[in-house]
């Protein structure tokens, strides 16, 4: 079952100078940064409510995250969704079409589990699942 | 004050055709349509715990939804950010530099009052702000 928007993904060229920005924005203090090494990024969280905005910063040229600003520039990368259990959600959508860009789960940050739809299978969308253990 | 995430804006070609899409993902109906004729779009929501994701169609070749298709595709248009006065948090993010698409709050779906930032002060993120009435 997909319970709530986890969180929106944000790809930005400098995680120092957006969190400057996004403090202001939100009236919270610069958040603690991670490095995520799977997915080649530096993220930061803001919470919001029962969500939350991530701030993603590319750490290799050859990372998701670099692709996608070279080719649209800085912005919304990916809409996180949480379910309860991340292997029925993968089989349920299956089949009904959905297409993976990874069909097994990877560690995600804070210990989370998590998989990405392919945005050709969701207008244009791209849809992390993540579970949390 | 910000409150937390109300929606996230996704921009599609055809909501009859999304709609069965997403009613698949989200193991929901498809949703009641509503016109609004300010924003030039058909919209839908899909409730998800405390916030939503809302579809949108352009009704007209000149509004920023048939713009955005034609320069970026289907995909995710904007965040909508609830804040409990309107007016105070325009006149704050002014105050930081922030800049607006329009400063006088217009109407928005289900009455809401709403603002556009401007994606050029954002980290080319599209923000809405809305308060309800």
């Amino acid at each position: 079952m997909i319970k709530k928007i986890n969180h929106i993904g944000i790809a930005v060229k400098n995680i120092g100078l957006s969190s400057d920005l996004f403090s202001k924005l939100f009236e919270q203090p610069a958040p603690y940064t991670e490095s995520i090494p799977e997915q080649k990024a530096t993220i930061a969280f803001y919470p919001l409510d029962e969500s939350s905005i991530e701030l993603l910063e590319s750490t290799s040229a050859d990372s998701t995250i670099s692709k996608f600003i070279e080719k649209r520039g800085e912005g919304i990368h990916h809409i996180c969704l949480e379910v309860d259990d991340i292997n029925a959600e993968v089989m349920r959508l299956k089949k009904h079409g959905f297409q993976f860009v990874n069909e097994n789960p990877s560690d995600g940050s804070e210990g989370c589990l998590i998989v990405f739809l392919h945005p050709k299978s969701t207008n244009g969308v791209l849809i992390e699942l993540s579970q949390k253990m």
